[in-house]
């Protein structure tokens, strides 16, 4: 099994160069995030996650996690001290509040980091993905007093956090959550269960906030009535004694196609006297404040596609390099299957994908970073958000989408080695699949980019990001980097995404044209916008090195492949779109 | 869990009016095969799939199977007995010789059966997939001897066989095979180590016929070295006595992403004096003679593809028409998710795909019996041969690529559901992923369409295909189908594969740009052959009700679909094609 080294040189230039970091970190006087500083963090983090948290990826897959009758969760060899080494290193606080504990950093220095982690064990990774989600809600809406109480010990790691929204009858519609919470003194009695809870009971951390919706006495009917609560699995105790158990458990865990690692638990909350929870912001407003922490979160589970893909290429290119078979052409005698155009073709597939995700990830949370910036006038911070806010459904849908191909190419580069399951290669394959899945399908992301991101502000965001496409497509650094058959195809491909908003926003009044459409205008806009990355990405690396080395060379040659390959995809995509509802909507449900 | 209903009324036209089997049948004086008969075989085979062998596929899934200290194959429950029934019944008789006791059926009526086996349990249909290869190989290869002692009890299922040709060192390329066979009398004494052996070792039959490649004393090197052997398990006794246990077992079962219950093999022959094998065919050959049984089962590993995706349809149709969650477009509370836009367009997009790759597979069978015909002009037989030729790589190379697309569909109409074990859709996509690999990778496929189809008859069969669905799109039943934009499409995406011959065939000399572009070349003609023929399946439903009935509108709907969402992906691939090696091969080995 190949192990994972993580991509530091390229990880720091995507970041500095591609996403927009060394603009974003001056404009809002992030002083500390110098690009040494930055290598620093990235070199520390990959010896931390190729060393300590990569080897318990595979023995995670296959021992996975277990239920005792105490109700505690036991995971997989390895995990709880990779996880305590993680919080007593500082990892869990790069870009929180120093306020409690944190260090400050833009959260965008959080993202090369969190992609490793991704990349050495998902499964693992998820719980601070979900933890930091909890930071971010609490931060942004909890009191001065629950932030006093639970956040020094959330950002410094030693507790985790969980997300508890999904009910069986109630999923990608939140509308329909029952669970119940009932004033009592300044806290809450919350009863119901919840399921799909990520992390929601394990063995790493001293204790888990869970943050739940939930409904209170009267509350109005739909997603207008949901509320958000903060539930400790352990209470403070009264002074000198010990922490309380609060009233809520894991009843059982999943049995699940992959990340095998990661508790999914059944939750039950409030089995005897109801579990005391404390209210995050407003009553009615869980449904708002929920949201503050699934945007970033979105954008972390697009990032995750992004690793897993970086993971399966790493583990292919070495099996390819190594695998002996057939003679190539052009050679005498047996060749590295590497050098088998075929298998080139796949490779420079999964290349190129996993880098233009990889810049399409970063740029998403640069903006995030840049929409904040305490001294960035408001017009740009204003625009930065939307970008932010435009990006963030692209990212979580396409970045999961190509992490799909990619794993699944990585196998078909092992032929059949790669469907053996010590091989490795077809874990990351089995992990990646949740990605288009949770904190929201890839149907209702692409749903959000046509409603909330494109509709609501008729189109704006998306004129902003196709004038920026444009300008840089009629640049110089376009026509050096450029054939002109590949020029072509660029321009073609903004006209694409211009017909195609055009056509959601005449047609907003028609839902069922929307509804149908919105996939392919998620794949569309991403793709191309993925190209615009790869290319300002070879831009940049030909200033890097003049255009005279390897490196200048390799990325021209990916933006090149990318444009061959997968920008062409956009005909497909919007022929779709065109073609609207008739032949989707078509065919009556009883016959399928 | 759904159970499995064969879609034996789809299955039925497909085969007579969409496949030619009505056309064939008559050409080639196939008396017993009328229209009454087709369709009682496959309500009986329906029958049997669903009630018997699908309620195995779920358990087999979870417990696998076993190898034990004595070298037994224990399978899991309900296996054995299916098998046995199914032998007792006759059902793997079907296509095969009379004289051994075959009911001399066409092979292509055996083809809507086996899709049912394969789609009950995918795992347990590989062992008769696997020994009706066996017996194709022995049939058109084997002596008169060996025929008379091992024909009949493999076609009556109570012996199965065994396909033994990759070896650690030797998978894609056999060149390198190092199995030693050395004369022994009348037999030969094999020694060597084989491993993916499908069903190599099992507890459902007498005895076991495996096809063994291996190379004589003095043999040629390369692939001109390799001779056939008919190696069974156990040996015919002296009269009177008991068989024989032949040199040869299972050392260790393959532990896999999919297909559990079917016992892949590593398979040692001759650990004490040498395994007794009969040679097959005539010394060196083998390679050849293995050929006459891997071109079926190309194409039963491409009707595999098509199984997999109909029972993934089955399964997410069933879950989406009751899963209620949000409200669509137009409705008032609460709908079924079948109602939502996205979800239709992934609802339709599995069904198009798998009507198409039905086709695709049972059009291939079709001229493979058509090309045998007795009373056929040679003339015909000729042209049907080569057909069946031409389409062998698309029907195991598209209809296994879009069974990975299908059954990750519907994996995501489950959402989260979907990623749990105990849902069961989850098997079938992990089931599927070995589909675009054994068999001949699919970029073997590609490089097998581009060379022995394409080149080497200098474009001759493509050429005979293109002519006829150009002499289709021009026809009446055209123009009454199709919209004057889908004609368009249509005519559009013909002109693409007749490019894309051209630039093969000029370019003939430059293997890395046949090698760059094959995979796209492949997905590029099966994607507009399977365009014509859900066309032509529309065609003939209209036929069949006047263009009155639900089937024939519903075949209308299914057909646009594929028009305005499938065939568009043709532009992606031609443009990968025209870019040809150039940003493939750019990229030094050592820099990925």
């Amino acid at each position: 099994m190949t192990e994972y080294r993580a991509p530091t040189r390229e990880m720091a230039f995507t970041l500095q160069h591609v996403a927009g970091f060394a603009e974003m970190v001056k404009a809002c006087g992030y002083e500390d995030a110098s690009e040494d500083v930055v290598s620093a963090i990235l070199e520390e983090a990959a010896k931390f996650a190729g060393s300590v948290i990569a080897p318990t990826n595979a023995i995670g897959d296959r021992t996975g996690v277990r239920l005792g009758q105490d109700g505690v969760v036991t995971t997989p060899d390895g995990f709880r001290d990779a996880y305590q080494q993680y919080a007593d290193s500082g990892w869990a606080s790069l870009q929180f509040d120093p306020e409690f504990g944190g260090q400050g950093l833009p959260f965008s220095l959080a993202i090369p980091v969190q992609e490793m982690w991704h990349a050495a064990n998902m499964a693992w990774g998820l719980c601070p993905l979900l933890s930091q989600g909890a930071v971010e809600a609490l931060s942004e809406n909890g009191s001065d007093t629950l932030k006093q109480s639970l956040l020094a010990n959330m950002i410094s790691g030693h507790w985790t956090g969980t997300m508890n929204l999904t009910e069986p009858q109630s999923g990608s519609d939140l509308s329909g959550i029952r669970t119940q919470a009932v004033p009592d003194g300044d806290a809450y009695r919350i009863k119901g269960q919840k399921i799909f809870i990520t992390w929601g009971e394990h063995d790493m951390a001293e204790n888990i906030v869970h943050l739940v919706l939930a409904r209170l006495p009267n509350a109005p009917q739909g997603v207008k009535g949901i509320s958000l609560f903060a539930v400790p699995k352990y209470l403070s105790g009264k002074p000198g004694e010990d922490p309380v158990r609060n009233d809520c458990r894991a009843v059982s865990l999943e049995h699940k196609l992959g990340i095998h690692a990661s508790p999914t638990c059944v939750m039950s909350y409030g089995d005897n006297d109801g579990a005391i929870g404390y209210l995050v912001g407003e009553e009615n407003q869980g449904l708002a404040c929920m949201f503050t922490m699934m945007n970033n979160a979105r954008l972390t589970v697009g990032l995750q596609g992004v690793s897993i893909s970086e993971r399966a290429y790493q583990q292919a290119r070495d099996y390819v390099s190594e695998r002996v078979q057939g003679t190539a052409p052009g050679e005498q005698g047996l060749s590295p299957i590497i050098r088998h155009p075929d298998v080139r073709r796949m490779m420079m597939t999964m290349k190129s994908l996993t880098e233009a995700a990889r810049a399409l990830a970063y740029t998403g949370c640069v903006a995030v970073d840049f929409a904040k910036g305490n001294d960035v006038p408001d017009e740009v911070k204003a625009r930065q958000q939307r970008r932010a806010d435009l990006l963030t459904p692209m990212v979580k849908g396409w970045c999961t989408e190509i992490a799909q191909e990619v794993t699944s190419l990585a196998i078909q580069c092992h032929g059949g080695m790669g469907f053996i399951e010590e091989t490795g290669v077809a874990q990351h394959y089995r992990d990646a699949r949740i990605l288009p899945i949770y904190e929201g399908t890839n149907g209702i992301q692409a749903l959000d980019l046509i409603g909330r991101k494109t509709l609501r502000d008729q189109g704006k965001a998306m004129a902003e990001l196709l004038d920026d496409m444009r300008t840089w497509s009629s640049s110089d650094s376009a026509s050096n980097l450029l054939t002109q058959e590949r020029q072509a195809r660029f321009d073609q491909a903004i006209a694409f995404v211009e017909e195609a908003t055009r056509l959601v926003l005449e047609r907003r009044d028609e839902p069922l044209f929307a509804g149908t459409v919105a996939f392919n205008y998620l794949m569309l806009c991403s793709t191309v916008t993925a190209a615009w990355l790869t290319l300002k990405s070879a831009g940049a690396a030909r200033e890097q090195d003049a255009g005279e080395g390897a490196f200048s060379a390799g990325k021209q040659i990916t933006a090149n492949f990318f444009f061959d390959h997968i920008l062409p995809r956009c005909s497909g995509y919007l022929a779709a779109l065109r073609a609207g509802e008739e032949s989707v909507m078509a065919l009556p449900e009883t016959d399928f």
